[in-house]
């Protein structure tokens, strides 16, 4: 397969669940001391300075957002709650378009019983609920299939079939999907799946795969440590037309424990090896 | 939904790996004291006796054999350990015979190196190879699809689509899938792929699905305690025309090492009640 390696740091983004104790601050500055041009924020360390303020930070070290994390968490039992929720993502939106990215990433939860088939209505209705104001922002809502193994605590969204049939169905341009190798590697669908997204691909995630898996939450790998075919699945997304950021999104507590830097120039050298 | 509650346990089969402590002896008095009438055999617990005695042990208890666990493991990365894997399939098809039992349950292993495409046609390969003998035994080859968190570490086939297209392209009578609930009840497709699967369906396995999940291997649950809902897959596996055995598998280290009897007592309760 013809697979070119990346040739610079120029689509690189660090989403800063990667370097988890670091405010948006610093993560913003080591980014921009490794020479990493994107950054994915989390909404909690946006809260801790506020949006304005955020935006501030990240264009003040030069970089440019790839995406929010996150909005979702559609569905729960009561429709007071349900509507809490929608009235988060709405908040989520506004954030996102203030800190200057187009792209909120949804992770959509999951059931608050054992019916999941009533979970993903839900979340197809919170979706459809926070559409006109997504447009109105010029904000996409990007839906991230999660691993099927945070069906039951995370996502009712477990597969990128699952996503494209979800954002077929809504049929606004402003929602697609978030494809994280990570969570999709080991689908027979893979191909033909990524191809049906094309023209909604808002973001494209690595990490790796370890064996055996170390932690169902803490357990992601360093690209290039794992079992996952990084290389093909980028070429994958390119082909169906996603040429965007490519966000590093590693939750893994020694990573966390380790000095911020060193984890910026390990990723950095991965990214041009293995990406 | 139209779902009858189990009046008896005359289709409920102790898979042993839920008492992994006892020997196919003990877990075959355990299951003729408890009122069980199927047991799911290991090899492991059938080598330490052999099956001609396996088979007596069993049928002195006054038992069926709902199936063999497990087949498989078919990728390698060499020929010559490829040809081995498939000789054992062979011998565990044999086994499968004498121990009387006409399922031989395969979990088709992981890839030897991050080609997750060429590990898929070893797959098929093996089973195509062992395709002959099981024929001439009657033992039907059942790919079960283990959830994809098992993708890297035990089996390529990590959805119920993928073991029916495979199934479907093998096109032996003699190759089906088990259906285990605990694998795919995540799966927005599983109403469509249990359907699909009519007349193919070899096997039914439930337990359930704890949340948070509490470990990747050792984590499953009783039937009840967990999010799954297993009454509505029950009925889906008994539309698309199965009404064997119900095979309980539980791989869980609280229920290994608690009495066995209290165990068994507990599954008899939980699947009348929830199966």
């Amino acid at each position: 397969m013809d697979v070119e390696r990346l040739n610079d740091l120029a689509r690189l983004s660090l989403n800063q669940a990667t370097t988890k104790r670091w405010t948006l601050a610093e993560a913003a500055e080591g980014c921009a001391r490794a020479g990493i041009p994107w950054i994915g924020v989390w909404r909690d360390r946006l809260a801790e300075v506020g949006a304005t303020q955020a935006a501030r930070i990240v264009r003040d070290a030069g970089l440019r957002v790839s995406g929010l994390c996150r909005g979702g968490m559609f569905p729960a039992a009561a429709a007071s709650e349900r509507q809490a929720r929608i009235d988060d993502n709405l908040r989520a939106v506004e954030e996102a378009a203030t800190i200057g990215t187009d792209t909120l990433v949804l992770v959509c939860g999951p059931s608050p019983d054992r019916d999941i088939r009533a979970a993903r209505t839900m979340v197809e209705e919170g979706i459809r609920a926070v559409v006109p104001y997504a447009t109105e922002c010029g904000v996409r809502l990007a839906v991230e299939p999660l691993h099927p193994m945070f069906a039951g605590d995370r996502s009712v969204i477990a597969s990128l079939r699952e996503a494209n049939d979800l954002v077929e169905k809504i049929g606004s341009p402003q929602v697609g999907v978030i494809v994280d190798a990570y969570h999709l590697w080991w689908d027979v669908e893979l191909e033909a799946q990524v191809a049906r997204a094309a023209g909604h691909i808002c973001g494209y995630h690595v990490s790796d795969w370890i064996v055996p898996l170390p932690d169902v939450l803490l357990g992601r790998g360093m690209m290039g440590d794992g079992v996952i075919e990084l290389r093909r699945i980028r070429t994958l997304v390119e082909t169906a037309g996603y040429s965007g950021p490519i966000e590093v999104e590693i939750f893994n507590q020694a990573f966390w424990d380790a000095p911020g830097d060193e984890v910026l120039a390990l990723m950095c050298r991965r990214f041009l090896a293995c990406v």
